[in-house]
Formats: C-alpha cells, structure tokens, sequence
C-alpha cells in the first residue's frame, strides 16, 4: 500500500534517475530502517552520485517525502469483492501484510513520522489520500443499497483499520490476520 | 491516565527527590514536548543536581521510562458507570483528554517511544498493564449478565480505543469527543 509500481513512470533520464533512488531507498529501508538510512548508502545501492542526491532531495527526509510522494500518484484502488465487509476484509489483509513483512517499510515510514516534520508531513497527506480513496468501499456499498447513503465513510474505514495500526505500531503487539478480519467485519456490521 | 497522582507516594529524601524530579519532566514535556527536554532544564526546575539527574536517570530517555513506571503503579481504574457503553464512553473521553490537552505528554511519551528502545519498551509495558486494567469494564459487563462470558477482552477495547489514537496520533487529524463517543458505542454493540 505504501510504495507504488514507479516501473512503468514514463520519461527519460531525470524520471529513471527517480526511479532508480526512490528503488534504493526502499531497499535500504527494507533491510536497515530508518535509523540506518543514509545517503551515501543510497548512492551505493543506484549508482546515483552522491552530489545528485544532495542536490535534489538535500537530507534522508527529503528521500522519504519523495518515497511516500511517488507512491501516492500511483493507481492504487480498493479491491471489488462485491460486499461491504468483503472489502474491508480485503483492505485489511493490504495493511496486514505492509505492516507484519519484516522489515517493514510502512513502520520505518512511521518511525520518520516521529524524526521530522517533513516526513510527518508528507505521510499525513499519504494517508488522506489512501482513506480517500479507500471510501470507494463505502460508496460502492451504498450504490448497492447494502448499507444507508448517509453512512459515515471515515468511521467506517477507522473502525476497520485502525485496530490493527494501533496493535501493531503503537502497543507494539502481534495481530493474527484472523484478528485483523475480525475488525472489518466489526466495521461492517456497525453499519448494517 | 498517563501519569499517575506521586503526590501522595510514601518515603524519605529519596522519595522526594524522585517525585520533584518527575513531576519536573512532565511539566518540561508538556511545554516543550520530547524535543525540548533536556537533563539541565530538569535540574533548573526541580532544584535537583544535574549530578544526581546523571547518576541516577543517566539520560532523558532514562527519565521518560522512569515517569512511565512512576504512572503505571499508582490506583488508576476505569469508572464504573453501570453499563459497557458507558464505560467504554468514560474511557475514551479521558484518552480523548489526554491526547488532546496541548501539548499532550501522552503524545510526547508516543514520539519518544520511536527514538529509544528504552522508552519504546517502557511504553509497551505502560500499556498492556493498562489495557489490562481497563479490561475490568469487560469482566464487570460480563458478571451483570450484560454480554457473553467467552467475549474477548482486548478485541471490545481495541475496538473502542484504536481508532481515537489512530486519528490522532497516526493520521494526526482532529478527532471530537462525539466520535469518539460514537466508536465506545460501536464497541459496545460489538459484543451484545
């Protein structure tokens, strides 16, 4: 959910320059985290000189920002399984599995979140943009008369989700996915 | 619901040291947040040697997991308002007090969880005693005949609680006391 397909990003040198970086960022991050992301390893990991990475994205911060930035312009939608709580079920095993790979790009995104305010800055505006689209879920649902048009899509999408954020990231516990489809179907049935 | 009463904590010089001392990193947190706390602004405050503060804390993070610990033993319990609803609501309105208080030392206690291992733990046992408290409202609905007695515990205020820190510690978004009022309710219709 977090990091974008940037394969198919058309364009010529400046664009596979991006791609190549933004590639080795998350690698770095897979592998090391945030606390053992730094430039110079970025350089090494794309071939891309140093100076280039001081010039255009200035500080590691500037890296993540730009990370979190190119995954929010890709084509990401909710998957269609025909149901309300289908679906949520579906967007909660996406979280699921972003959060529990180890390791975790989205949690050494959220750990930036907490180092500055650039980061912060950008996975807030990441996150709006993703609960924005993931209410197609809701308004799908209501195009099917499953549930009333004046359902609250945010209530609905946190109810589903946040459970399993607040497991994993703040209380820093395991979350079966059993657990975690259980909380969408709390969601579902809260607005049935 | 962070920080517990110490004023009322039983002991000698050392006692009080420990109390000034804490009670001067709350205050220095909730005006100016982890970032701004330093060992020296703690010793200007409490009237208490730098040199103890070392000896002692050794290091602000050292500071932080001791006013956890300081918390996490005083006689918090959740209010007893005769219903799961209503005990689910009391809860969630005093995280909601918590975390919306500017600035909040729960939010400063979070930040710091993602810069130290030693806060990270200290916060981990923080709240699974917590949790574990709270789940008296659960234990209480259960014996007045109110929900199933095989109802899952943390599942009920998960449901509860998570999407408020999700909201606001995550998605750093504003939550109102009606919604969180609303997702006590969704919880407690979870489980009827």
């Amino acid at each position: 959910m977090i990091a974008g397909d940037r394969a198919s990003r058309p364009g010529g040198r400046t664009a596979r320059v991006r791609s190549d970086v933004l590639a080795a960022v998350e690698s770095e991050l897979a592998e090391h985290g945030y606390d053992g992301l730094t430039i110079g390893a970025v350089a090494a990991r794309s071939g891309v000189h140093r100076t280039t990475l001081y010039r255009r994205w200035k500080t590691v911060a500037g890296l993540l920002v730009d990370l979190l930035e190119a995954g929010a312009d890709d084509s990401w939608e909710p998957a269609d399984t025909g149901s309300l709580e289908g679906d949520l079920i579906a967007v909660n095993r996406e979280i699921h599995a972003a959060l529990t790979t180890r390791p975790s790009i989205t949690q050494a995104m959220i750990a930036a979140s907490f180092r500055t305010t650039d980061a912060a800055d950008a996975l807030t505006r990441f996150w709006e943009d993703r609960y924005a689209r993931t209410a197609l879920v809701v308004s799908r649902a209501v195009a099917r008369g499953e549930i009333p048009s004046d359902t609250d899509a945010h209530q609905v999408l946190l109810t589903a989700t946040a459970p399993l954020y607040h497991q994993v990231i703040l209380l820093r516990q395991p979350m079966s996915r059993d657990q975690a489809d259980r909380h969408a179907r709390i969601a579902a049935a809260s607005v049935r």
